[in-house]
């Protein structure tokens, strides 16, 4: 009996924005794993199992795909934009890699999704038209000293900059310094994204000079992108577009 | 009589990674405007005029969606990838800030893509599961010494890097100094991933030791992804599969 584990990305929360690819490993699991609030996006139907779990248990919840798989069911892990970047997937790799022999012959696809940064940047215009980086602002998984010495060489590169997961209740002074950092760093006052729940009903994108931002503009539904010193704003009257220029000198 | 531009990504080349939105949008064109392969993507039907153009007119091609767009079409361009990420959206804006004040208030919408990278990632594991950047190695509209200040800096800061355009026939020496200042700024031997043609039918994945690399891997049909110092390999009997763990020290 031979299962399957897809790591799939679900997008932003729009399910425009799911890909076809997607569709159709979901169509086929005879079981969905991952946090409840992306779970509650699949549509129940008989065969299926679905089993969501809490924020935080990201290996348990892996080693239980990967454990389904091994006996032969078609599992799906769903994660909201890409797999890839910040989210399951590294996850289930790491359960792989620790896990028993088998786990590494199980049949493991990874399925692209749009990733956050990529529809906060489309929603202001082409932030990230140029070079750019992204880094994840949460400091559960790295110390914080670490993420402060990635900031300053991302500025000195002159890198665009997408931040997953800016600002969460329990740890709101990281992103106060980070602001701090970049107010710092960046002699100039370039543009500065807040794009909250991109791609959903009540999103909201703003954009604020980087001298003029404040910590509480983001929380953890917040992408933030932090414009190059090459980033031009163009008023249009209403909402400005914010672009990154292809060439630099 | 008003028009639209929708500027949207075609993903890198299977159609079932194009997003629904996206080909919502195609459906209604009136005109579809890109580079030649990418137009080609795209069934004619009544009502819809193609308009392919050659690589290196992105300004031209621009200043003609916008124009028709103003005359009351309603123009998709369509890029592979995602739009934003060196592709065309940056191109389009560059042609509204320095065209007639009347491209302001034009209806512009960009729809995000799958990107390359992201696909890459995903047939290869999940190597941008930490902070990682994006860098276009193309020096046509930058210069050389800004790339591998921007190369040093990266891997100063340990990101994992997606290399876009990494190589080509006008200018194959830019990847054989890409791989030396790699060579010599990471002291370690990390992967190093070539995905070429991804997601279409002739894919081909390969991981390379650092140290093994060299530059004919690579044209510019390739994804080159390389790994942070953190990145793991795990051995499976057929494919590697190569990760970065979320966690940092």
């Amino acid at each position: 009996m031979t299962g399957s584990l897809v790591i799939a990305g679900l997008g932003p929360g729009d399910d425009a924005l799911v890909t076809p690819e997607v569709t159709a490993a979901l169509a086929c699991a005879t079981d969905i794993v991952g946090y409840i609030p992306y779970v509650a996006r699949i549509p129940e139907r008989p065969g299926l199992t679905l089993h969501p779990s809490d924020n935080r248990v990201e290996l348990d919840r892996s080693r239980h795909a990967l454990e389904m798989a091994s006996a032969g069911r078609d599992v799906v892990v769903v994660s909201s934009g890409d797999p890839g970047v910040f989210a399951m997937a590294s996850a289930v790799f790491e359960a792989v890699e620790a896990g028993p022999a088998e786990w590494r012959s199980l049949d493991i696809r990874v399925l692209p999704g749009i990733t956050a940064m990529l529809t906060a940047a489309a929603r202001a215009g082409a932030p990230l038209g140029h070079d750019f980086c992204a880094i994840n602002l949460s400091d559960n998984l790295k110390p914080w000293a670490l993420i402060e010495q990635r900031l300053r060489l991302a500025v000195q590169a002159d890198f665009a900059m997408a931040f997953y997961n800016p600002r969460s209740k329990s740890r709101p002074e990281g992103f106060v310094r980070t602001l701090e950092v970049l107010k710092e760093a960046c002699a100039d006052n370039r543009p500065v994204i807040f794009a909250r729940n991109v791609s959903r009903a009540d999103e909201q994108i703003s954009v604020v000079p980087l001298q003029d931002t404040h910590a509480d503009m983001a929380d953890m539904r917040t992408m933030v992108i932090v414009g190059s010193s090459q980033t031009r704003i163009i008023e249009t009257g209403t909402a400005p577009i914010v672009y990154t220029p292809r060439s630099a000198s």
